[in-house]
């Protein structure tokens, strides 16, 4: 049963995204009317520059006031796509306040905000909607929040930056120092004229908190992320990947600790085996391992950004949260009851691939072991290189805490024999 | 806000799923509590099989009269793990008459009736879920249904059967022949007793069913799939394939047409590229490849079957169609509105690659290229091979419609100098 009258949206941005997601609005009309059980109507775009030429935009409906736009009080559903912290919270804020629905692609404002915003929402009895915000078109949030709702997940281990992995991926099949393959990344618009959100793994930290936060049913914010860049992964540390029958990767992990009664999360760069699902993840493709109780192993692949992509995720949402405004209902908000303390680096358990210049002399490694073995680190293998008077030593732990592995580390750079810590790498996905 | 009232289930079938439903809903209540916002109960276990012992279930809840059960009254949701068609399909029109809503894992069923069981929970304003029945523990119906809600899904390719997987798997890793793959795959408890379901395509079958369906918002029943087992698969075919850089797959294919007026469904052995994500599922694991016009590529993968990755499955569910009930309202139902015609199998356009046994003589080359040219099939490569004055030809076609080839393959069969036709397999996912 198909109602008449059409139900209002309201575009907060028309950029990447926001083009896309008006361009299929239109074009779409007839099949997003079937699906939600009434027509969707453009209502207005919010914009910054109003006189841009925006093909397929009725220029009536643009306007740079965003505000005026959420407050008219006959828009059903806000969609923002505008980015960053401010004005896009206000503008969602008050689009609650009025009665929306909001459907959003903001990571950095949900995982600054989320808590905040998820309230908001439901004080006002209206939905809060965010695939788009991690891993793009990847139907990522809706499977963890329902379809694995009646599960436990342990663990989830994703790529969710296609402009690192771009650049990983690069380094690994050409042997490219980080900085070719940036700038390689960069002419072929992967990466943005200033990397650092996406290079320092801000981007991904953000996404961790967002995917921390569901996994657990617990409130995860970008300050509790451990977060490391790759910008210092190295041409070598590709070579001793390979050695180990790895590759490397930027990666979000969220984990619950094996007691179950706390959960971490973190971006940082990491081995993983090349018989791992997420090793053969290429170019700027992103993918999600997720592992459960009852599931098991599930992994979610396909492209995480770009705005088409990410629009089929906006207008997936925007579907949804348009059949609960007709149900009279909404969807599931904020779950989180859990409230597991996120617990520090520190406490993180792993394995480690380290790698040490040292004096090329006898008995270096029985000092470099003592130390590993005083800080409860034990060692999985050691292979030592010589070349000219110096050495390396390539030590493999097996899992040890963080916390271990920063005590072992500080002393082994005290040792007279140890002339440098050439590289500490983590070894994830076993 | 909690609920105290529980939410009451019944639970049709307590074996390989359905035990692990009931011992999931005991072991997790606390959570599903608080995810659905109401305790669940287990109300009653209908089995065939009154005095087998069963942990953890409270003897006095088993009963043999699933009738009886399901028309209590006081039932919120009904669990329907028995499987076949009937007694499910009356049980499952009778929850509905009788309040309930249903969730369900039995993919036979559903293919065969799902518009009639849809209709009837419409009726009766009451829900129907079945992520279960296609890839176990996979999130596939609902990220299709919800997330590419927005989006056009333009073809579904899949490996949907673990048992087949596993098999194929070992003939391409060993070198094995069907049979001694098929034997290890029952030793292994991978294959039932009588694994025609599996082996003869009809389980993928009926999945490719419910998949065209949901992504083509079309009406497909089991008879529309076109399916053809994997019996016949030889290791002389995984040989060929190994040389055209592919491995074979048992894959469920659903697509619309390129002009957009109609979709085919179809199950059968095909080569794919090793380069193609789904030619490294191993095992007895699922995948699901979905192409859409705005978000590209995705890929779902995980465990397909088996007793805890499917009630995984049955829960999520569960706790949704829960949700739902407490809301007052229903998830989104069938939607078949587009009701594009499902062609038959002569209009599918794909590659083929063909084994001819032909005489050893001058001239046999151009004469099978006549035949091809004929029935319009362009020839991509041939190779040919000389084996005693017996010698094969090798042909890989361009895209081609599925009735041109059989038209070649029987004019092919007409040649003296064609000893035979050693086998014809589609060559996919490029
Ligand atoms: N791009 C992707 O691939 C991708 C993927 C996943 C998620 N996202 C997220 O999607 C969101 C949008 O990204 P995008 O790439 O589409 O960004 P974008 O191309 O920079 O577009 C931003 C849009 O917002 C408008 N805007 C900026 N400030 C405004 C203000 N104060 N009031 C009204 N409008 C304003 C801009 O107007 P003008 O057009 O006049 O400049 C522009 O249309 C971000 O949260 C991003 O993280 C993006
Ligand atoms: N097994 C899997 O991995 C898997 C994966 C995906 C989907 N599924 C689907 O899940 C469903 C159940 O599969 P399953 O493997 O759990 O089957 P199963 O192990 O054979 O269990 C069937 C259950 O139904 C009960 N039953 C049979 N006939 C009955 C009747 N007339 N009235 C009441 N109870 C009856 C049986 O009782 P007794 O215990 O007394 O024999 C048994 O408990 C099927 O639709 C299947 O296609 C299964």
């Amino acid at each position: 049963m198909m109602r008449t009258r059409p139900l209002k949206v309201a575009l907060l941005g028309c950029g990447v995204v926001g083009s896309e997601v008006a361009r299929i609005m239109t074009t779409h009309a007839d099949d997003l009317a079937q699906r939600i059980g009434a027509p969707v109507e453009l209502a207005g775009v919010a914009v910054r520059r109003p006189s841009k030429v925006r093909e397929g935009i009725d220029p009536a409906l643009v306007t740079t006031d965003a505000t005026a736009l959420v407050k008219r009080g006959d828009i059903d559903v806000v969609v923002e796509v505008i980015g960053g912290i401010e004005p896009a919270r206000s503008l969602i804020t008050a689009a609650f306040e009025h009665g929306a629905s909001v459907v959003s692609a903001n990571k950095a404002l949900l995982a600054q905000d989320g808590a905040a915003l998820h309230a908001a929402a439901e004080e006002h009895g209206r939905d809060l909607y965010y695939e788009a915000a991690v891993a793009g078109a990847i139907p990522l949030i809706r499977p963890l929040r329902e379809s694995l709702a009646g599960d436990k997940v342990n663990r989830v281990l994703g790529i969710v930056n296609g402009t690192t992995n771009f650049i990983l991926d690069k380094m690994d099949s050409t042997g490219a120092g980080y900085q070719e393959a940036l700038d390689e990344a960069t002419a072929l618009g992967y990466a943005e004229a200033d990397p650092t959100a996406d290079v320092e793994g801000f981007d991904a930290a953000a996404k961790a908190a967002i995917l921390a936060g569901i996994a657990f049913h617990t409130r995860a914010r970008l300050d509790d992320v451990y977060r490391e860049g790759m910008t210092e992964v190295t041409a070598a540390d590709f070579r001793s990947a390979k050695e180990m029958g790895c590759t490397i990767k930027l990666l979000a992990i969220c984990e619950r600790s094996k007691d179950g009664a706390s959960v971490t999360a973190r971006v940082h760069p990491a081995m993983i085996p090349l018989t791992h699902p997420l090793a053969s993840v290429r170019g700027a493709y992103n993918a999600v391992f997720v592992e459960s109780d009852a599931a098991g192993q599930l992994m979610f692949y396909g492209p995480g950004a770009g705005g088409a992509p990410t629009a089929s995720a906006v207008l997936g949402d925007l579907v949804a949260v348009c059949r609960n405004r007709l149900n009279g209902a909404t969807g599931p908000g904020e779950s989180a009851y859990a409230a597991l303390p996120v617990s520090p680096m520190g406490e993180v358990v792993t394995r480690y691939h380290i790698s040490l210049d040292v004096a090329d002399k006898p008995g270096v490694l029985a000092q470099v072991a003592t130390v590993f073995a005083e800080h409860g680190v034990s060692i999985d293998t050691v292979r030592q290189q010589g070349k000219d008077g110096e050495a390396s030593l390539v030590v493999v732990t097996h899992r040890a805490s963080d916390a271990s592995l920063s005590g072992t580390v500080e002393a082994l750079r005290k040792l007279d024999t140890v002339r440098g810590v050439a590289s500490i790498m983590r070894v994830e996905g076993e």
